[in-house]
């Protein structure tokens, strides 16, 4: 596997963009038998849907998301890769919570790859599920 | 139509979010008899996807169009709805440039409404498109 | 278990359909803990994408998520409800071979559920997933 | 305009295909200024949602969706591309009626396409909206 991008590698990638610097997305793992890549976000002051709710406004959770998916392509790819489209569907509200995304590899082809995404508060309830389609290693 | 919300309202209502508030979403113009409402939103350094290039992450346009989509839907209700899904296809890189979103509800039911939103940049090219299913008037 | 409806009951209840019972759609088997629903669908020669292709057209694959996703959703609410959108995802050609769709309940709400469905082909291999949002228990 | 088919040769290709011959589908137009593509389906006795209903099963509409949308895209390739995945909203019961797809592509990409598709009954009512993408002019 040493061809496979470590956490710290796809870390340090992540970190160059100053959206997902800002917004404090961190990689906790890589399973890389199953393609799955988890990510946590904190929660932020501006990520607040109304003030004093503590709960998220989906804007944040759906950028969660995508960039989750984004990073469980990288697996294959190396890089993050141009997000083609995907899905955002709000299960539960999430309040005063930390979130934490599980990217895992549907379908990783030469054109697009398709990624789904979990995203579970800190009780491990589901708050939204994600549905992805990215540029492949050929894109 | 004295019983619509105005823009000056829905700007109210807007800003009271703090993520809202945030990203500086504004909202243009609402033309009732097309149900089609017009926000904007600014560049901020925060929402660069990469440092240095101008260019908007997608996590943030996302964000835009699931705010546009739920003001629209705002036009009948009189007050943003919870989302319950929506999908985000992105077009072309917006480089530099602040982001204009146009929402048309397509159907506005009871239980559900479904409304359209194209994002473009400043030169009026579509950068992204959303579809976005929200919460009824008796949601 | 005994108010949740039984593989019989909602088979007799997909055959009343006449698009149903033409596709010859069938429920395998039904895990009331899971809130899962196995559905298969044999080829008809009214399906082909091509002619002499023996490949599935992605239209009658498309409409098994749908009605795989409805029923499971009918564990719930004791008969199928309107779906509300879906998306569909195309993973790999399925050629010559029945396909066998999963359904999995990921939340069933008062108003809307959400559920996810994987098709497979006679080799355990995914062919396409779908996931739908479909009218809650109180719709 | 020589090198773009005409409705004669896309409808010839479509009926090629054993399910869209089956199903009827019919292209009415093509607007290549506009990018913009007419399909037209017949009710069929099989795509009935309830016996002696008259209603449209969903199955069919996603069907016609992604067909009239593929063949929008047939505009600029030459020929129908894969699909690569394709949301349906339903908006309106479809009863007693043929349905008409006029499906107009927003985006044609070298990878990738992306088309809009909306479903109008013998009223011009809108009856659901589909978003599709499809293999770009390269796939």
């Amino acid at each position: 596997m040493s061809d496979k991008p470590s956490v710290e590698e796809l870390q340090s990638l992540l970190e160059r963009s100053p959206f997902n610097s800002f917004s404090g997305a961190k990689i906790e793992s890589i399973d890389y038998d199953t393609q799955t890549l988890v990510m946590s976000m904190p929660m932020r002051p501006e990520f607040e849907r109304r003030a004093d709710s503590g709960q998220w406004h989906g804007g944040p959770i759906a950028a969660l998301i995508d960039t989750a998916g984004d990073y469980a392509m990288a697996i294959h790819v190396g890089a993050p890769v141009p997000t083609i489209n995907f899905r955002t569907d709000y299960l539960r509200p999430a309040i005063n919570t930390s979130l934490t995304a599980t990217a895992k590899v549907r379908r990783a082809g030469r054109t697009v790859g398709v990624v789904d995404i979990d995203v579970t508060d800190g009780n491990q309830k589901l708050v939204a599920v994600g549905r992805g389609t990215y540029a492949g290693s050929a894109g």
